[in-house]
């Protein structure tokens, strides 16, 4: 034993993903995030979204997925019915969710313990009150009746041909209370054919020492086949899934992108890294643990919840620099500034164009964007020495990368990509009467024609946006197919309230790639207009439109 | 030891806070949002910025406040400046944070030595390599050497009266390659005088275990008094900092909504909790972390990153339930349902279809507004509905103060203080040969009077601003003497780019002192225009100017 409190064998703690993987049993991993996941507020899935993240989980290489509670809530019904029949898991084993048996009732004739059975999906995971206080006040019976409803289901499911698996509802929280009891919510499961019996910290509150010795205390005093599921009330949840597998559990519950109630549940991606990576316990099948980054952003797209730029592993920030004084130090080895290599799970480092960085950062930039710089040191300088100058007016390329691109360009190629002319733009935005409206004015040239286009709009830059979409949409069709998915304003060199300068950031997509421009101007609309322009040119540079002549 | 592989104490396993304190010492708490929070991708403060966060955090109660690194980087210099003669903070040392003196050099020397004492902070913490490798490829010096400039750059600052702090940089790693050398540099800033020596996890990638295992070890193997400072590559920043607590570091560094390089570092707010609610370990002072909440979402204000609904402790969804099956049984005993009494950190409990959240926290600010409405229930229930109202339609008082003090004042004295009545304005913005300009006509009754006037500004709301202004001067010369001071926009419910909602924050000052008003539209200009009219409301009303009739 270590000096500290510690007892960890050092052949874990010491573990380095390069000297090959331990002999450790497997971990395998459950995701839950049509089913506990979908508790998020806010948060709604189709069934369509639901066969979408299906496809996309049994992508990743996950092994169990909880597709929901068929017969408690009818669109989950309907989604079994679809996905066991219409898709084909080349990795995945498909859960159905569910309660056990009714107080006092019998298993067998229990309408949703047979939509279980119905549901036709290979394993049940059946949630069972595992806290004293929660069978007496929440399910009002006793605690004898409690253990029944989970013996008779499991069996009942067991005869059946299903697997089961058990969800200790609150189990933390109860060991803590009546460790006699919620242990024999466990032997009970376990003997009744459960395959798995998963630890559940409901109410998420446990910190990882105490999950880690409340799993070994459960697994020397059952033996039973163990799992995880916890929740991030406390911040902890992936480290709490980690203490558990180190103390044998080998399962492990989550969801993607931590999707779930109040803080969420386990993010799956984070413990999956973590154990395959840091432990070395395989999990994914080999090589899908690079799909990861792909498919957490991929999910995001069917919940509609933008992805946390700062997610662990998968984030876009996860392997973002900044500091230009490491940038010289990160060319030479990388391996000192990063944890992992982020294609491991398919991120990619990110050096930050910003004030701070020097030469080397661009230089990289501009290597990833095509564009070779080191045998043009002369061009690297004032690449350098423009985008310091215009961060230092209020300009920021470290998520305006599209509009680095097209400054790039310009200097790398002579001029900066241009497809039409602005004359001149105007905007009224008025409220009479406590109603307000805007209109924009756009006179621009494109492909040898002027066009003077009115936009209507709720907001200025709403109208500006319908206005010059609509007036170059005849030569450049496709303009048509962006729309703009974010817009950020913020006010700089603040103190001196609305005489400040404006920088705007806008987001803008075609529906399969997206891009982020910026606009700095003395004056809100200014520098959304100048953000506008930047996304529509960048958008048919990248859609490889030629350039006509204005 | 029990049946896995932990042995940790039992008293601290099962530690439940009802209990009382554990006989352990303080832990020490140390912000670095200012330092290293800004190295947030997108994250920008300007020096007001750092100053009000400053001050948020001093009301925190946390114990040091790193404010950045004077000498190096001209805006934090000035910081310095500012803050140690503008602030008296009741709670908090500030730190200057620094390098240890140039290589091959004298401390006394070393200019950026020289800003940290200057600075006038009574406490600097000193960034110094401890993993070989850095030393000899990022430094470029010899492992002697590297030990020398901690030495002498500790015992210098010492002699000039300075406490000094040292964060070993890159530790963990340094200490998994060659762990004498990385326990050599924390046994020589400790022998040099560091009051603490930090571990940083720099590259954010240790698991809780390992981060417990070696703070044990150095504990043990130096005496030094040790600090924790977690990122969170892993997601266990929280988890890596309370494993160092638990194996005897007795300072956390933190900052605050975990805001830092690429994933972020170590929230501070989780820490805390956890540490003060779920270990009975004192961290600050009595009642201060029921303002967590609270000061967590005014920070997020100033920074205008969207504050995280799922974050641990205070995201808006942090105690969220939805109702159903649970509602019953949550009135009967919410504890079931809840890992903590969101009260302990100025959060509230929501049911997402009965919501009975708010009132505790609107009955203490209109106390502090010199509202009683503790014996008027009826009244209380009804502000708290229209803040809910508000709020969802996306408004925000917990910044806005003075919009909030209005609507107070309108609910408890009957009607809203009203100086002015407006019949319409309207704004141009307009470009043309790239020279852009706004005016605004703005047409408003004041004092009898009916006064259609035009205003000129770089942008719009500048415009509107002076239009408004210039009307009522006349009758309310007061207002002469108003000037915006800061003005921030956001837009909510993103993902539907400009047909979204957008809020307005102004702060506006007399002089003496500042408040800040909130409006909310489909409109940017709209959203101003409302928060600019609070603005004037509440000045002349703080001024105890008497409505004239319109």
């Amino acid at each position: 034993m270590s000096g500290g409190l510690f007892c960890w064998p050092d052949k874990l703690l010491h573990h380095r993903p390069e000297e090959g993987r331990r002999d450790v049993k497997t971990v395998h991993i459950f995701d839950t995030t049509m089913r506990d996941g979908a508790q998020q507020e806010g948060l709604n899935l189709s069934v369509q979204d639901k066969l979408h993240i299906a496809q996309h989980l049994d992508d990743l290489g996950v092994e169990f997925i909880e597709g929901g509670w068929p017969g408690a809530i009818p669109k989950d019904t309907e989604f079994f019915r679809r996905a066991t029949t219409e898709i084909t898991f080349q990795h995945a084993t498909l859960v159905a969710f569910g309660a056990t048996r009714k107080a006092n009732a019998i298993a067998a004739e229990d309408p949703q313990v047979l939509a279980l059975r119905d549901s036709n999906a290979p394993v049940v995971c059946l949630v069972a009150k595992s806290h004293d206080k929660h069978v007496e006040l929440a399910l009002r019976t006793t605690l004898d009746e409690n253990l029944a409803m989970v013996r008779d289901t499991v069996e009942f499911l067991r005869s059946e041909g299903r697997r089961v698996f058990v969800d200790c509802e609150h189990f933390f929280n109860g060991y803590l209370d009546n460790p006699e009891y919620a242990t024999e919510v466990v032997r009970t499961a376990a003997a009744a054919g459960a395959e798995v019996v998963v630890l559940c910290d409901t109410n998420g509150g446990m910190l990882p020492h105490q999950v880690g010795d409340i799993v070994g205390k459960v697994l020397a005093d059952t033996g039973a086949t163990l799992g995880i599921h916890a929740q991030d009330d406390t911040g902890c949840a992936v480290a709490n899934s980690i203490a558990a597998v180190l103390a044998g559990a080998t399962q492990v519950q989550g969801t993607m992108n931590g999707y779930g109630e109040r803080t969420g549940n386990a993010n799956l991606i984070g413990c999956v890294a973590n154990l395959q990576l840091k432990l070395g316990i395989p999990v994914l099948p080999d090589g899908k643990l690079a799909e990861a980054t792909r498919i957490s952003h991929a999910v995001a797209e069917i919940t509609n919840y933008p992805p946390d730029a700062r997610q662990p592993y998968t984030g876009s920030s996860a392997f973002a620099h900044k500091a230009g004084l490491h940038a010289s130090a990160i060319k030479v080895d990388p391996d000192l500034y990063q944890h992992i290599d982020p294609a491991l799970v398919g991120n990619d480092m990110r050096l930050l164009v910003s004030e701070m960085a020097g030469r080397a950062t661009i230089e990289l930039r501009g290597r990833d964007l095509g564009y070779d710089m080191a045998g043009n040191p002369t061009k690297l300088a004032r690449v350098t020495d423009r985008v310091k100058e215009m961060e230092q007016a209020g300009y920021t390329f470290e998520a305006a990368d599209a509009s680095f691109e097209l400054l790039l360009a310009e200097e790398m190629e002579g001029a900066r990509p241009s497809y039409f002319d602005v004359e001149s733009w105007r905007v009224i935005a008025e409220s009479t009467g406590g109603v307000a409206a805007a209109e924009a004015t756009v006179k621009v040239r494109a492909g040898g024609e002027r066009f003077a286009v009115i936009g209507e709009g709720n907001g200025p830059v709403n109208a500006l946006d319908h206005a010059l979409r609509q007036a170059i949409e005849r030569v450049y069709p496709d303009v048509a197919q962006f729309r703009l998915t974010d817009f950020r304003v913020r006010i700089l060199d603040q103190g001196r309230g609305t005489d400040s300068i404006t920088r705007v950031l806008i987001e803008t997509t075609d529906g399969k790639d997206s891009w982020v421009t910026v606009g700095v101007g003395a004056n809100i609309i200014e520098a959304s207009w100048e953000a506008l322009l930047d996304a529509l040119t960048y958008g048919l540079r990248l859609h490889r439109v030629a350039a006509l002549p204005t």
